[in-house]
């Protein structure tokens, strides 16, 4: 790696990549400059960067130690991760004294301030880079924090996250140079008078320290997008994983206080704030005056706590919500069936945008492959998965393990919910005996009886999806839009040949404001959404106010100050 | 007036005017369309504009009357609007049964988003033009509900106010635009395989009615911006002015009901929401469900209300603050004098960019009139203030009236907080006996007294300042820190002459987020600021959450919402 290059050297170095990024967002064509084949890292992929066993290596040299990190105010030690596949991690990270971190955090702002917004994108650019090339140890961090498969924790956790983050940069950099020059002259006629002369300054200012309160699934790809977009507008950048998710955090910390102290800026401006069992830190942390931008992903009562208590703080959050699947008619049955079964079926349905409710007309659905009854499709939907998962290393492959007991027991609980149309059964892992993989389970309910709605109209978060059979494609259309404006979702998919169903249920994304995927049939699945060219979330319904990423991520975690003179 | 154009038409004859303002709001140079000399308008002036005589006409024919909207939802008239200069205007407004009329919004909303950005922004600039060619009859309005003087009615409440408005469509046309193509293609290579294809579509959406709840003192001026950038985003908008300054934003209804009509749009887009006296329905409107945006100047005890409680909106607030003015030297003293002493005066202080604390050294001040005790420049600012305001037709003229008893009642009590400076003096009105017009009290405070900070901690709004001896100038820099930090401000000045000092005040309003104005003895003032050009207010201090006009004060008024389909 290029240590200790100038800020003017680090422009130089990201400018093309920052170029790029820049026409990505405005294009939204296909882009990334993060290889996500496994095999473009190591000996012989990129110049720098650690090969498979060198990232396994790296993982676990880390394991059963403290993790250092010589951040001011480390007044002890907590950690208490246990892989989902089965075993303690058995690293200890610095415990914070806040009331000495956060000082120093907004000590460090100012120089960092007036680097201006190219230099710190340059920063934050070279942390991504860093980040990038130890994508194989990142790999390793995210599946044994959240239960991911390796394959996805190395894509999910690495590159694709690492886009995210570097969207967010493009963003904040676009906002900031977009926001005012950095002079002006004004001069106003005055008729037969001397015209008014005014010399006019404009900068760009953080907002202050910026919280990031992380998450257990995805603690880097939903992470990365809030740390990147309050560090490139010249905030300080507090770490606050969840707590079984430390490492994939505490790694992004180091690296970045790294590259900070490398180019001359204080590697305060991002520290973590790891904490003991049960501590809860979040809370008091989120009340603090020091902190005014909060960034969290998580549980609706959480994310509607902070956003009622955190008042001096610009929160954004992404909660819970109720993903559905209008299935109208489609002319590709065979593509709709394995399609919806690999996306009810990765990381064990533990996504934010894993669908949940199938909405299915009773009378069946019009196919290529003739007219099925909501049976026969519940049928069909339930052997796709089945067959999906048929074999033990694809299963593990693609589900993963069950992140915490809570997802357990919402699986064990769902026959109870309604008549079974799939079973979850139980896979083992011979790599990893220790850990839980179920498949998905599939409950029929009847939309038409209120009893149902209890099951249906909240989120089940992991492997439980229902079909819903409701009285035509209209009745579901009026269901998802009460859905999506009274529980919120992070994605709507359906299915149909109709161009009145499809502008029917358009117009209910549309007004309801939720993001659609349309006859998804092929090896695009309706939960995955990719950096620089689709938004994960809409912020305009209750599953999130925020959006990765768009400019109302970034334009208000920065203000601009005029300083005018006369002239 | 050019009436009855399709949108089309609308889009070709504002097209200049919309460009040239995305120019200016990048350049941030001095321009405007709208003329601010009474006489551009009229016979003589702008065609189809009101003239002088047409203006009072059009004013005094309202009076005493019903002033009909033919919005659903009417069930009753309310309207109780004295004039500040002592007279009953006796207008009558709808009375809404929003039960009836925010359906009728909602249900608005679904074609004006149809109609796309471009559309909006030319509909919108067409009630812009519109209210100029009105502004005489504006400038009544202004003047006979807040108490400014009739000049300052005119461009405040006219010209300026116009450009504001003008400056939110272009900031929100930018940033839709901006924001995403309308579509993109997405083609992700797969090796040897097919690339993933998808077709991504992406529309721009309201979030859904927004509120904008009006000022007593600036009923166009602060409340064009949120009424203009809500409705270019898409959101129909539901006017609720302020019960003591309805008339301008009736008028101001009246006028996009017309327009958006004539466009082929739903009157239903724009409608007021008039109260009863102590009806309070802000309260109760701000928390209803189908509120998504909101736009508040006032008290920050309401402010702060809103912020807390109208969880389901988002909510833009300017508060109360307490603007500062560092007096550590000059070059130009007499300038010093004469500029403050307008800034301490105009439209009696009722400005909340208007100065109240004047931080100076007790040691005094260096000039070039030689050194200036502090008794001796709070002297010197008295006479300033007393000859700008010695004859009473120009104080007349500058001060305008006090809008209410509460501040009345605080220049009376003013003479309690410590010694008076200069005391305020009643001035009679000869055309408006009725009207109550006072000249500014200055009073003399000690920095180190600790009971002192009780009078200059808090906004005391009115024509009341505080010259507030303090130990140094860095001392004074201290003090504008924790009043910005604590209290917030709209505005700060600073006269200096020494570059250490002025690089403590900048550091400390670059830290603080507030906005700047140095040595100003000429023309331009603190308590002005300047749409395309000038940032009111900076969102980074208690005064107030929002900025007239940037990105962050639109970004978050509409969403995107993607359609992808498999290509």
């Amino acid at each position: 790696m290029t240590a200790g290059l100038t800020t003017a050297q680090l422009i130089e170095k990201h400018r093309p990549t920052l170029d790029q990024a820049l026409d990505a967002i405005r294009s939204r064509a296909y882009w990334s400059p993060h290889p996500e084949h496994p095999k473009a890292y190591g000996p012989e992929g990129a110049p720098g960067s650690l090969g498979a066993a060198e990232g396994q290596a790296a993982f676990d040299a880390q394991r059963g130690k403290r993790f250092e990190l010589e951040q001011p105010g480390t007044d002890g030690w907590a950690g208490s991760e246990v892989s989902p596949y089965g075993f303690e991690l058995g690293i200890e990270y610095p415990h914070a004294d806040v009331d000495v971190l956060l000082p120093a955090l907004r000590a460090a702002m100012p120089a960092w301030r007036e680097a201006g917004p190219r230099a710190r994108a340059a920063v934050c650019l070279e942390i991504l880079a860093r980040i990038n090339a130890r994508t194989h140890e990142f790999a390793h961090a995210v599946m044994h924090t959240s239960g991911q498969a390796f394959m996805m924790a190395f894509q999910a956790g690495g590159p694709h996250a690492q886009d995210r983050g570097l969207e967010a940069v493009a963003y904040a950099y676009a906002e900031q140079t977009n926001a005012a020059p950095e002079t002006a002259e004004w001069v106003k006629p005055q008729g037969k008078r001397d015209p008014l002369k005014l010399n006019k300054q404009f900068t760009t200012v953080p907002r202050g320290v910026s919280l990031l309160i992380g998450c257990n699934t995805f603690p880097t790809w939903n992470g990365y997008p809030g740390l990147f977009a309050s560090l490139a507008t010249g905030n300080a950048v507090l770490v606050k994983p969840h707590p079984r998710a430390v490492l994939p955090l505490a790694l992004t910390v180091r690296v970045a206080r790294e590259v900070l102290a490398e180019a001359g800026f204080s590697p305060d401006l991002v520290a973590l704030a790891a904490e003991r069992d049960g501590e809860g830190i979040a809370k008091s942390l989120a009340v603090r005056p020091e902190i005014r931008v909060i960034d969290y992903t998580g549980s609706t009562a959480f994310g509607d706590w902070l956003e009622a208590n955190a008042r001096q703080a610009q929160v954004f959050t992404e909660k819970a919500g109720v993903n559905t699947v209008v299935v109208d008619s489609t002319d590709d049955y065979k593509g709709m069936l394995s399609n919806l079964a690999f996306s009810l079926s990765l990381y064990s349905g533990q996504m934010c945008t894993t669908p949940q409710n199938l909405l299915i007309p009773r009378e069946g659905i019009a196919t290529d492959a003739g007219h099925k009854t909501f049976d026969e499709f519940v049928a069909d939907l339930a052997t796709a998965v089945e067959k999906l998962l048929g074999d033990d290393a694809r299963a593990n492959a693609l589900l993963g393990a069950i992140v915490n007991d809570q997802v357990k027991a919402r699986i064990d609980a769902a026959a109870q919910l309604g008549e079974v149309a799939l079973a979850s059964r139980t896979v083992a892992n011979p790599d990893f005996p220790g850990a839980t993989v179920r498949t998905p389970v599939i409950v029929k309910l009847d939309g038409a009886k209120p009893d149902a709605e209890a099951a249906y109209f909240s989120e089940c978060f992991g492997p439980v999806s229902f079909a819903v059979a409701v009285d035509s494609t209209a009745d579901a259309v009026e269901l998802l839009r009460r859905t999506v404006r009274e529980k919120g979702a992070m994605t709507v998919g359906a299915y149909t040949t109709s161009a009145d169903a499809e502008r029917l249920i358009e117009e209910a994304c549309l007004e309801e404001c939720a993001q659609l995927s349309l006859n998804l049939t092929g090896g695009v699945y309706v939960n995955q959404t990719a950096a620089f060219s689709d938004f994960h979330g809409s912020g305009g319904n209750p599953a999130a106010n925020a959006v990765l990423c768009d400019s109302a991520f970034v334009a208000s975690r920065f203000r601009t100050v005029e300083v005018r003179r006369q002239a």
